[in-house]
């Protein structure tokens, strides 16, 4: 089935307290966003990416395409206001008939067998969502309270979240509600189950300043092999 | 106010693939309790601290204490079989009128302010119990179905977990219940309210092998300072 990884990256990257947005910061001398593009694109040979990039960013993003000589392989689009906006913007460039991965572009520590693990369940289930169990114990606030939540129960969730486009698709037709936190909610939604999957403890995502840190030492450790 | 640290270190770290366990691995040559145990020595001059080991380790134990010139400083004591068992012993060596640390021995990166923060909350309001808030969407498995969690109200809860003695000692002399997943939950069931305190996100546990790579990462780049 064709294969359609709708790649956001819309942060401005406040949050690093860098005026570079985290997506286009340097790991081993090579944007953020090369590595994540670079695992979807090794993934499968039929993989086409859509890069959702804010307006003045498009730039950027050619520049890291050449870089992958992925020309071709990849269409950009430029982002919305929220991230609903964004991915719908992608979205329009989806065909029926695929398997639709929806990335953060600064999960850049995403696996191949990951990606094609999503892919299989897809295929099988029409969804897949990666997660991971929680490591630490979990605790729920709520007016001014908190209480414990069973360990068991808690799952991280990750990204790619992935969907046939026949469920996906018509589900961004929906209004925008502040519910949805990300694509499995908004599937959800309306009306289709979602089905989640072994995640990765790797599989993080670059938040903080400290997180470059460690996916640069993730990938000095994963080239020593 | 007196000072006690249990830092419990009772793995046997066979999560780590390994046949060291976790506690002695080593971090830029030195044993990850050496870490954990000199944070809580610099936070304060009369901080004694109760390594909680297995007894195979205790000479383990006595090796590092003499790295750190902290004989005097550190009790050993050998563990039990559960958590609650281990902290209980600990929790022996510890003289009324004081502020009890309960920490994992694995959470190496603990920082002297962190240490100084849960010191200072537990004098005004009786406990400490730190928590950073969920980057990532947290998903509640329950009966073979899951449902999305409002991720501004999921905390990850760290150590140290401190206490006034005089609440802690009295907790740990009920009864054992499978709901004491942490210190907090026992001072729960006692009756006695649990206060959050704002945690650091690198205050990690050493429990994968990828965890070791980072935490080096991290001291490496405070170490850059």
């Amino acid at each position: 089935m064709k294969k359609y990884a709708v790649i956001v990256a819309g942060g401005s990257g406040t949050r690093m307290g860098n005026v570079i947005p985290k997506q286009f910061l340097l790991l081993k001398g090579k944007p953020v966003l090369w590595y994540t593009m670079d695992s979807f694109l090794r993934a499968y040979d039929d993989m086409h990416i859509i890069l959702v990039l804010p307006k003045d960013h498009l730039k950027k993003g050619e520049k890291i395409i050449n870089q992958l000589n992925a020309e071709g392989k990849v269409s950009m689009v430029e982002g919305g206001n929220t991230r609903f906006d964004s991915v719908k913007e992608g979205l329009k460039k989806v065909e029926n008939e695929a398997v639709v991965f929806v990335h953060d572009g600064v999960r850049c520590l995403i696996s191949v067998p990951l990606i094609r693990r999503c892919y299989n369940q897809t295929i099988e289930k029409g969804s897949a969502v990666p997660a991971v169990a929680a490591t630490d114990s979990i605790r729920i606030v709520k007016n001014g309270s908190h209480y414990i939540s069973d360990r068991q129960q808690v799952r991280i969730i990750q990204t790619p979240q992935t969907f046939l486009s026949n469920i996906i698709l018509p589900a961004f037709e929906q209004a925008y509600s502040d519910d949805f936190t990300d694509e499995a909610t908004v599937v959800e939604a309306f009306g289709s189950p979602v089905y989640l999957t072994d995640g990765e403890y790797d599989n993080i995502k670059i938040t903080r300043p400290i997180d470059l840190l460690i996916a640069e030492r993730i990938i000095e450790d994963r080239s020593a092999f």
